[in-house]
């Protein structure tokens, strides 16, 4: 469809909608919660496969659900409305927008506001606002409540409890239970083990719950660098990039427009929305970080936060002191917001005011629920400076902070590196583990090698499964341009899909409960030639479809018990079924040999010449 | 060029020549050794590097070197012919073309066989003819010294040395020196841990060691499935996969034209080449695996053997009684070999004549010096069946099969899954190094996760870097294509480059002495925005080109101090050069902040409105 939404944008364009190939959008609730509807995906498999729909779990909002009316303009559906409403937190006037909030762009260039209603909140002094103040206080909220209905994929505590005998695993400490309940969840969220990154200003938000103790995560970063694009078209970044997986989606737009593009960012995001606040502030001052304050800075926290961002990366952690450490480097600082505030330091010669003024941040980010990602900015920048002092030094920063914030009842997670060969990755985990008392870790990959320019999404992709099965909650997404240019719509596609499967291969093997359900499945499914149901069990359908079409195009196929690596005249997986069939039927190995014999060989199946591949 | 090599083919088809883009070709000697040239890529690097230029290993032969002239018809260089002519190696006649050799294809389709010259040798009873035979008699052999100095990447013991200090890593057992000598390499060989695939009738072969104390090889796949291809095609395939690093090819080609074709392949190849037998002795007897037996097998072996195939994979290790433990499982027998002999045992109610005459198989392989690739016919084709009973039977088999092959002279190699989530893939290797007495492991993958079909280069990848680390010698590659169709061009560099990846992660996390010299000179020049050395010390210069230029697509961007992500206004990259700068010259922390301010804000550089990027 077509939605314009943008006047004073190039031009049109649209977000993406409509079912993933192969499945349906289902919502079903807790139980004794009629009012809550958790989504799902479902995928029909084949009649001959005798199994019920599988289900998925899914990231996309309404936007592949064909029944929802999507009106950028409107908003997406505020699924959080009500609670939030019931929670008594006071309607409070919006702080005016600044022209600075968009970057002074001049006024034919300024790009609406989404017009979708939005009332702004804050909490009060002893009120609990945040998901950890209500853990804490013993209080399962509505987040809770969805969040364990979606770990479980909408099953039944019973259903769960058969499956648990299923997984195996090493989990290095993890405990994650067959069947998630929403106590659970509260007693991971009071120990700062878990986040539900949830602003009071973003109702639009399906809550997704972070830590080690469930499925792991993977955030997509979108912006609109050096370039204004229209809101649409960053729309449509997101909805392109939760469609295939993204649980959060990062927005790291600099430039002009960013105020109101965020506003349809936010307005339409079903997902946590984060932010590096810096990046704006650094724009509020002309770009020049050494004109930084504590004022600028403070008020684009309270512009964020109002317009309902769910987290925050903070680079608290970049001291003074630190900052010589980095001068040896092979690649220096690579972080953006901590080389400002690196920048900033040695300019002032003072403290970071992040650093100094951190219990003021922790106050504003507490009356929203905005949570903490506390940002690694001294991270290695290539795999010769990995586990340095620097980036430790940072890290053990980040480990006090956290108790700050958890004291003033904010939630917290950690993020990491980065460029960090095999070797040295479980170091990370376990230093981060121990510094910050088990609070969630966000890593960036880790690259596993620099060398290969064009492929850092397996190169990172790499990296990401290992320290996810470490204990990494959530995965930050690396595309095949990093380092080169900007990603593009595939560089996106193919970035969400290289992470959902370090992800997945995280959960197998810590032997999360679930996970191995759907490898089993698609394994049954290959097994049995159901072609259609490998296609739409796995990760991307249409690519799947694609790539067996090229070789083998015709319909029949699909349903052919051959495939294109052996052809239709030998097939291994014929052969074992067929010695399936007989070992199962035999009682002696005597007769079996004597059966083989007497029915001649099954080996070839009926030669059709047209089946033969052509490809390559 | 255009090289027509086959009338009867349907088209005229090319090889790719030409040099790899930003590298040249150069042949080093190792000491006091003037007859003997070892290829390497060397890359320049812009003249403010001030470094020499950066010398890589180099799998590609002749094809990149634009002084050689190709021609298919004549064949590559005989490296090798010298040495082996002086080991005095009777000249034998060679076995006679059978209709059956080439799938009994009609005369008017025969492919022509390589007009190249072809001497054929054999060994002679109590002649040393393998390597480990020289290795073990405490000779070194032309072949030692070569793969000595390809290792060393050219350098002297003296620059080795110095560079030992740079390496960190986790080795799990491994024991790399800094500096690989001819004798390191003999007692390797002496020792069953490496292995150097080159038969003696393969003397245009440029000798690659597969061990787990060397660097990690990796293994790419091609073959005509059941489409005949050309023999040009099937030869351009082989180039295409070396180009991009592919350090051995096995050629798993079935049906008509067969001998023929590898006959084009072998006298063109520079790289060991490997089959599994047992496929054409399937097609000799129609097709149907009841009708297999010893003489055909036997034929075969020495029919490819006097044609210069330097590995045969050979199921030894499916033996009857391991059959029924395959009939639980939920993908069966997914390995072609294990199916065939599988269905033979089970036909036949009889062991598996692999099995009972492996004596006369050694006694074969070794008097050309065919290399054993001990088949995992019983590998798991999912994740649910990984390292279950089936296969580990089948390893311990694998293990008592190696000692036999070494008693008789023989190098061997093992072959590994497959599919097996990461916290299984340890077991693994350990399993495997235990059973075979530290003979070198070749695993496929393993694929991690199941659930990506279309991905399984990077399900694989991971698999691959984490079990390269662990100690696996060499890396079977795994393209995009994997369960669905015959992979293209594109899909075997993809799989090339995914697995080259793999192998350099796994030299890094085991501490190679010289693969972190490549993640260092590339990360410098990512630093100091050599654009130009970043594209080409990468494992694809073309890619990362055409992804920078999509961007920032302007020559003078190549040379800009800033990249796309952040774009002209602001860069990390260029604040810390300035930091480090700074902090360098500083003697107090004091002066610096006064200087910073001093000197005002270097923090923007010159805007280029025209340097924007405009992509996504």
């Amino acid at each position: 469809m077509n939605v314009q939404i943008n006047p004073n944008g190039a031009k049109p364009a649209a977000v993406t909608t409509g079912p993933v190939a192969g499945s349906r959008k289902v919502y079903t609730s807790p139980e004794g919660r009629p009012d809550i509807a958790v989504p799902f995906r479902e995928i029909d498999l084949h009649p001959s496969a005798n199994e019920p729909p599988f289900r998925i779990y899914d990231t996309s909002g309404p936007y592949t659900d064909p029944s929802a009316r999507i009106d950028l303009e409107a908003g997406a559906p505020p699924v959080r409305g009500e609670w939030i409403a019931r929670r008594g937190f006071a309607t409070v006037a919006p702080r005016a927008i600044k022209p600075e909030d968009n970057g002074f762009v001049a006024p034919d260039k300024l790009v609406a506001h989404c017009p979708a209603p939005h009332t702004v909140r804050a909490g009060a002094d002893g009120q609990p606002v945040t998901q950890i103040e209500f853990a804490r206080r013993g209080i399962i909220t509505e987040e809770m409540i969805y969040v364990a209905h979606r770990e479980n994929l909408g099953r039944t505590r019973m259903l769960a409890a058969a499956e648990e005998t299923l997984a195996d695993g090493e989990s290095f400490g993890a405990a994650m239970p067959a069947f998630v309940t929403p106590e659970f969840v509260r007693a991971e969220i009071a120990a700062g083990r878990a986040i539900i990154p949830a602003n009071i200003n973003h109702p639009e938000l399906e809550p997704v719950i972070i830590g080690r103790n469930f499925l792991v995560k993977i955030n997509a970063n979108i912006g609109n660098s050096a370039v204004t694009s229209s809101a649409a078209e960053e729309v449509e970044k997101m909805v392109w990039a939760i469609r295939w997986g993204g649980d959060t989606v990062m927005d790291l737009s600099t430039g002009r427009n960013i105020h109101n593009i965020r506003s349809w960012i936010l307005r339409n995001a079903p997902i946590p929305i984060g932010t590096v606040p810096i990046y704006q502030a650094l724009e509020k001052v002309g770009g020049d970080p050494d004109k930084l304050d504590w004022e600028v800075f403070k008020d684009t926290l309270i512009e964020q936060a109002e317009q309902g961002v769910d987290y925050f990366t903070i680079h608290a952690g970049v001291r003074l002191a630190y900052v010589p450490l980095t001068a040896k480097r092979v690649t220096g600082i690579v972080s953006r917001g901590g080389s400002i505030m690196a920048r900033w330091c040695l300019a002032h010669h003072r403290e970071s005011f992040l650093y100094e003024r951190f219990d003021e941040i922790c106050d504003i980010m507490r009356k929203y629920d905005v949570s903490f990602s506390l940002g690694d900015g001294l991270r290695p920048g290539s795999g010769a400076d990995a586990n340095d002092r620097a980036q430790f030094a940072e890290l053990e920063t980040l480990g006090e902070l956290t108790r700050v914030a958890w004291d003033k009842g904010c939630q917290v997670m950690i993020e990491g590196p980065g460029h960090v060969p095999m070797h040295k990755i479980k170091i990370n985990m376990d230093k981060q583990l121990r510094e910050c008392g088990e609070a969630p870790f966000y890593t960036l990959g880790p690259l596993t090698t620099d060398i290969a320019p064009g492929y850092d999404h397996i190169t990172s992709g790499i990296g990401a499964a290992m320290i996810g099965w470490f204990g990494t909650a959530m995965l930050c997404y690396v595309t095949p341009k990093e380092h080169l240019g900007l990603p593009n719509r595939d560089d996106v596609k193919t970035g969400v899909i290289t992470y959902k499967i370090a992800a997945h291969a995280a959960d197998l093997a810590k032997g999360h409960p679930s996970a191995k359900l759907r490898d089993d499945a698609i394994s049954r499914a290959r097994f049995e030639f159901r072609w259609e149901d490998q296609f739409n069990l796995g990760l991307d359908p249409d690519t799947a479809r694609q790539f067996h079409d090229e070789t083998l195009p015709k319909e029949a196929h699909k349903v052919a018990h051959f495939c294109s690596m052996c052809g239709p005249k030998f097939c291994s997986m014929k052969i074992t079924q067929d010695i399936r069939a007989d070992a199962l039927r035999m009682e002696g190995m005597e007769r079996m040999s004597e059966t083989f014999k007497a029915k001649g060989s099954a080996l070839y199946l009926p030669e059709a010449a047209d089946a033969k591949g052509d490809a390559d």
